[in-house]
């Protein structure tokens, strides 16, 4: 059994047709499932809906503290790419025994041309083979939490 | 670097829209790992572009050569699911040494409701950390050469 | 109020992924108008449910007597190209005193990149302003029964 | 020959990947045309790429110009559904002697799930039928500009 938190980012905002704004509803998440067929036995929790450039120390204790206390050993976690590498240091620092993958979107699922359900896949699949760690999956590669940044001129992350 | 073979299937029908029927034209590979925003070192060769219960022998013999021959030792290749488990069997009589993952899709990607590139992503991810060997990466899990089946009515790849 | 009578056609086409090919469902009439945030009043009956170069004698009969029936007096059907000019003919044999369009799509709604939500915006438009006779409106065009025909090599719809 | 003006909206909206936010690059006309498989004959040019909200009356201005000044009689205008009905207004007081109809989404057309692709079939649609005046088709209706409002609740035009 994996466990799949979500905290919001760029993967689920979708558009509110009535403000014109980018918002966040419920998450995807289980669309997503659904359409890629999978049938990995997943648990979806939403921890938070968030923009990650808002994500404060408080709600990252509270992504530890879950990810520290949840039944599963195998954790995936769906996040803004902004501060994606700060939340796998607090990952690293407070969680052990675990494998952690954190993972995103450059574009929101709801648009059609959206990275999601390749970056999902490929998080669900790092998840199941890896050893204990924190990792971030995106652009179909994987990462250790300590050898990556996003370039932000390019949206890529990148190895350091 | 990665080799990517494609040989057709469901994952690159196309509607062709004068004759009102499924078809095979270019693969759909190249723009699939655009979408996803891939960064993998890849090298795509399409092999052959047929449905994979058309798939001969002589078929099968071509797909296990290019293996033997090509110089990556980490493979994907795009099947269709009907003969994919036969394909995989052929590769595990033929090849050793390399890591080979199958993949495919139950719906066109060229229909907006594929689980292709939820599959890309996983069979680009599994094929990366896991040891030499033959696979089927489906529905978000991966499965030994020799320990799946797919059930016709549900279409689902199940481990037997 | 405006009649919409589903016929079938590429409209309506789907991938059945346990066969791995094109079929018929239910229509899509109803999840196109909602997605086209549609407030014309209209009320859809599906009469069959093919593929136009299957349709019989019969089939255009009970066509023609659905609309001769019916309450509205504006109506809109939605039909496999290869046959729409020969029944927009036994229409204008057979019914007068109403406004009846005919439309459909060169690919099928379910997937991406169809030409249907266009069509039926186009068709549904037309339907509420021309006076009494029976047209086809396809490519953001609309012509009358007699002066038109599919051009098998393009799929286009032409003036003759 | 219609002539086809755009002045950005929800239309075209896009999203910038790299800055997470929405914005506005090149019209996504042309790609919707090509979609449709239009063969009206059109002649597209953006004035300019904005929200509706932010439209001064220079741009008003800049608008009733172009429509009094070109060549066809018969032009369909792109434009945000928030100010849809002043423009609208000015169009009437400085044009006449031509078919204008207005149009605009709820979705942006680069998300999957846009009302776009409808709307401008029905706009291009009711151009080309409609007598000298001013006109927005929004929702596969088609109302006088003087009878409509946006129901800023709803996000439907309504008549009043």
């Amino acid at each position: 059994m994996i466990r799949i938190f979500v905290t919001g980012g760029t993967f689920d905002k979708t558009y509110d047709e009535i403000k014109g704004q980018l918002s966040f509803g419920d998450t995807h998440l289980p669309e997503m499932l659904r359409l890629g067929r999978s049938h990995v036995d997943v648990s979806v929790r939403t921890l938070m809906m968030i923009d990650s450039l808002e994500m404060t120390d408080a709600d990252r204790d509270l992504i530890v503290r879950n990810c520290q206390l949840c039944a599963e050993s195998r954790i995936v976690i769906t996040h803004g790419t902004d501060t994606m590498v700060d939340t796998a240091a607090a990952l690293a620092r407070g969680v052990s025994g675990r494998t952690i993958v954190l993972t995103g979107a450059m574009i929101p699922y709801a648009f059609g041309s959206s990275d999601g359900l390749f970056n999902l896949g490929s998080a669900l699949s790092f998840v199941q083979v890896l050893p204990a760690g924190v990792y971030i999956a995106m652009n179909g590669r994987c990462f250790t939490w300590d050898r990556v940044r996003k370039n932000r001129e390019s949206g890529v992350f990148e190895a350091v």
